[in-house]
């Protein structure tokens, strides 16, 4: 029932993940859904709404899709849940109904930010924690350096900390005693700490996984987001800036097509929530069903992959 | 003696701003600065290099570049201070020897992002503060608002400030905090406050004036360099992909290179350090002789305009 596009894309995606051979249950008010080609569905009577306060939506609406989701999770009547809806909604769901992987001060969310050539960075936390302890911070790197292992293959992924310079004195307080931390090893051996990283390197090669405060992470996410957009748009108009413009972009846009395919978020699907004790995937509110397709194969390939599994082993054994 | 490209390009770029009518006066070292194109020349002998600390080569290094054109400045040599070099000792040569204007709690970097088709946007701090009060932040909204009237002809600025969403309730304490301040007028009838903005504004028609501390407008202003650099280079790739490709990107070009211009930061010359008792520009390391003509024409217009002025009365009257 969640985001702009909700129910219509969010089943289509759904079935064609099911036609696919990934068995997905549907969770929602089976009347608004309309049909559901056949899927299962777990009745929910209440929708959270975006605009609504996530913890006081999620105790109050006990019979809201998401905390039905959250709570098939939990008893083993799904593997994962996917949600294009309220972002904070989805954490608190999660967050109250399948609970924290034991150790984990909070969970984060963990984005993959495409970078063309390359496998994605991942940059975390990209929005679950407005304000961050140094502790947490130390904790997001292991999952986050367990999370590029598992889900884009890095055996060895480069973790860095977002700050303002690449020199260890750089940044606000709670980067330099992070910065002390990671450096001294403390996140243990499966975090290889490459020092302070800086905006510019997020879409680079030179790091895979990026830690940041919620805020931090929100505002270089959208930033991102936007300046990729604005770039994109700047790019048509001058193609279709005269009939000559117009006839020439067709010889370009073989090369570029694939590119801007690799930027559209609906590739990935969704960023991951990585510190509770199920796997759940936190979708753009404008999911389209390719997205949503997406996100329940990312969703698949971290249930069958153990991604819980190592998460765990990261943060018990440091 | 301050920038990658230094003295070579600076001085070039004086020599231009010079022969366009604005005097300029050079500080630094007579013998490696070369031929000076008979433009005077304050001389001396020390350099502050890019990695050293600012506060402690301003207060050891008294006959640098850096610290004879402050005084200049404060003893009326010169109008305004321009600098490739090392920026903590560019703020901190400014702050030490010209000093603040009466009442500002901390100077802030401003910065001008370009919006192609309209004017730019106003990012402060970008990176003079890692680590701001909520009352500092009110008071880079006076005077982010009052350089965007100023320098961008900007009746009535629409300030905003940065958040992780456009509620009230969204974000991080210190924004919360700066919110009800600035939501309550508390920083006088000459701020706009239109409320929080994100990430994805910045570069957009939405806001004139975004207000931050100087960790996240340091981390938003390398993400955007980032990002606008890896689409161009993604374009420019496409665009000589094939032979055809690159027949055909004779007839986009033309289209394209006004925005690409307009995106390059070189065209604006350099950042704004305000709050300090008189006209001090940023110059980004890399600034090329165009950079500096550029970024001697906006100190110009500055001083003109009487921007410190308007700083003053910015701050004192609320």
């Amino acid at each position: 029932m969640g985001g702009d596009r909700a129910p219509g894309e969010i089943v289509a995606g759904a079935l064609r993940a099911a036609e696919s051979g990934l068995p997905v249950v549907l969770v929602g008010d089976p009347e608004r859904m309309g049909d559901a080609g056949g899927l299962e569905v777990i009745p929910a009577s209440e929708t959270i709404e975006m605009h609504e306060d996530p913890a006081r939506a999620v105790r109050t609406k006990k019979d809201s899709s998401l905390v039905r989701a959250a709570e098939a999770v939990r008893d083993g009547r799904a593997s994962a849940m996917v949600s294009a809806g309220n972002t904070g909604a989805t954490m608190a769901s999660a967050l109250f109904r399948i609970g924290r992987i034991r150790g984990v001060g909070r969970p984060a969310i963990a984005t993959a930010i495409p970078v063309p050539g390359t496998t994605p960075t991942v940059l975390l936390d990209s929005g679950a924690n407005a304000e961050c302890s140094a502790a947490w911070l130390l904790q997001f790197a292991q999952m986050g350096a367990a999370f590029a292992r598992q889900r884009f293959g890095i055996a060895d992924p480069r973790v860095g900390l977002l700050s303002i310079g690449e020199e260890p004195g750089k940044g606000s307080p709670l980067v330099k005693e992070t910065y002390a931390l990671l450096d001294a090893g403390k996140a243990g051996p499966s975090v290889r700490f490459i020092g302070n990283v800086e905006g510019r390197d997020v879409m680079s090669d030179v790091v895979d996984v990026v830690v940041t405060d919620g805020f931090t992470g929100n505002v270089v996410l959208k930033t991102l987001e936007g300046s990729m957009k604005f770039a994109l748009n700047t790019v048509l108009a001058a193609m279709s800036s005269s009939d000559e413009a117009k006839a020439a972009s067709e010889a370009i846009l073989p090369a570029l097509l694939p590119l801007v395919d690799e930027l559209d978020p609906d590739t990935y699907g969704g960023a991951m929530l990585l510190g509770v004790d199920g796997v759940c995937i936190i979708s753009h509110g404008s999911s389209s069903a390719r997205a949503i397709y997406n996100a329940v194969g990312v969703a698949h390939h971290a249930v069958t992959e153990g991604l819980v599994e190592q998460l765990r082993t990261a943060i018990s054994t440091n």
